[in-house]
């Protein structure tokens, strides 16, 4: 069973894994796997190399960890949390661990290997979001926190290439969700508005950070950028939880997902990249008003180094106006901007 | 003159390099330099090729900015923060800055371009460490924070593969050292004692996660390491400012580098890794019973991905306790351990 430490001096927890342990001798040959075809574990055909699944989009009349799917979700092979045990805090000596209780799956998010996300149809993405939403409404019924990512290329700590993202749902709130839960309170306290709402209306505003712009969201890269060509999608209706993301705004993500990772991809090629959503907890009455769900998509150009773990502070070597001047004008003359 | 730039919602800074920006052309020609012998701007002989040195241990009768140093610092070339502006928090619209003033220097280890740092000799070591004290020293003075880091690899961030480190003072005390001195404080509030302190007395009773001990020293996995084989170095002598350091732990803080710099390399090969110094702000009488200066050494064969960015938690799949044995066992009948 995975194991959760928390460092005795600050509020950060690692998840150990005890039972899968990798020893010296394991690190020395991992390689890049990029196996596509027969050899993918995420391409149909190969579904019973997977877990069972606990979701999917597919034709009529196929059945389950069978093709026919066009987005599919499964529990990772390998978890970095599992779903039982016992979320009990305990104490050894000086030292605190929990058991390392939660969820931890596979969405992959088109049935072909080589496509990028941003390619896929609208319907298609559609379905990837909606795919989102399900899985988080799912998991956040047993759960404290339900984090959905996705990790592209091996410098973004992707491990397989067919396109897919992780869900992670985890026994705590974690600190980085705690720390903009605390942050936009505190604005809120203050200014009586959400903080999110002021950057959005600021960023309209400005222009010089903007990205895209639509009726439903906005994408932006954000004034303190920690990365060269961070983007940030808002959608421009006010809401902590993205579990109550309307089929309208299902529609409009859709569309900013693509036209922003698309503007990425004309800009910086096809990049390693992170994207994180970011919502409060589920169902958190308390953050309805001062906090504000998005995504963080964060390019992995730089290297997160010495000073920033010395510091927890970034190094950015590229300004986000001039990030967003050419992801812009990327977008220029495509009728979307 | 570059920019701090606050996140609106939390507590992270950003330096932005508005001066030297990097456009989007130049990151997709960015290529590892490895450029030895004449092309390696640190070795002896390419003094002119970097600002005037600050310090250096050099042979008698050797001028400044001339061969003949055996280690040499100086402003780094293409800083992240400078000397001379206002430290001065300014407010625009929602949004905060400041002025990026600080020093960012480089210290060059040694003038043999392909040697690794564990390979120097004690005295060479020693010297080392002491322009660690030098220049912290130095710089203390003007301002609020003193970070000394070494990145090792391309991978942990290094662009230049001859032995070196970096020393980046900065105007804000950085919030990880900020959380650590809250929870060493808290500790000590609660205990009476050190946490510090505690793990080591923790760590030699166990014993479980010990890499390398001596009389000032002691170097183990820390319980919650979130990289595989991270490794703390930590002085068994209480004191919270690295300046504070006596010559006799200066011999012994380069034994035990070398030591536990050598047992890495010895299981898990020449990796790429970062080695940060974390001590209180310079003469900072408020953390004298609580905080405790120490060396973390963070192997870098893991990647940053979505959920550490998303939740500021880690997976780390090799637990500390297996690490340390072969760490351990790496350094027997070697008499060091």
């Amino acid at each position: 069973m995975p194991e959760l430490r928390k460092d005795p001096v600050i509020d950060r927890w690692v998840i150990i894994a005890t039972e899968r342990a990798k020893r010296p001798s394991e690190y020395q040959t991992s390689v890049e796997e990029k196996r596509s075809g027969p050899g993918c574990v995420f391409c149909p055909g190969n579904e019973e190399k997977t877990p069972p699944e606990v979701f999917a989009y597919r034709n009529e009349n196929t059945k389950p960890d069978t093709p026919g799917w066009s987005v599919r979700v499964f529990p990772n092979k390998f978890p970095a949390l599992v779903p039982n045990g016992q979320a009990r805090v305990e104490q050894k000596g000086i030292y605190t661990v929990m058991e390392g209780v939660g969820a931890h799956e596979v969405l992959v998010e088109t049935p072909d290997h080589s496509v990028l996300l941003q390619h896929l149809d609208i319907p298609d993405l559609e379905r990837v979001v909606r795919a989102f939403r399900q899985r988080y409404l799912a998991l956040s019924r047993e759960n404290k926190y339900v984090l959905i990512f996705k990790n592209h290329g091996a410098k973004a700590g992707a491990s397989l290439e067919h396109p897919h993202c992780q869900i992670i749902a985890t026994p705590l709130v974690p600190k980085a969700v705690t720390e903009e839960l605390q942050g936009s309170k505190k604005h809120h306290a203050a200014q009586g508005r959400c903080v999110y709402c002021d950057m959005v209306r600021s960023e309209v505003d400005a222009s010089i950070r903007v990205v895209f712009d639509s009726d439903q969201f906005i994408s932006f890269c954000p004034y303190a950028s920690i990365f060269p060509f961070e983007t940030w999608i808002v959608p421009k209706q006010h809401a902590n939880d993205f579990g109550d993301i309307t089929e309208e705004q299902v529609t409009g993500l859709a569309e900013a997902i693509r036209e922003t990772l698309s503007s990425l991809e004309r800009t910086i090629g096809d990049a390693p990249y992170n994207l994180v959503l970011h919502t409060s907890p589920p169902k958190d009455e308390e953050s309805k008003e001062h906090y504000h769900w998005h995504i963080e998509i964060t390019p992995r150009l730089t290297t997160i180094a010495g000073f920033e773990l010395g510091t927890s502070y970034f190094i950015n070597p590229t300004p986000p106006e001039i990030a967003a001047e050419a992801l812009g004008r990327s977008l220029e003359g495509r009728g979307v901007h």
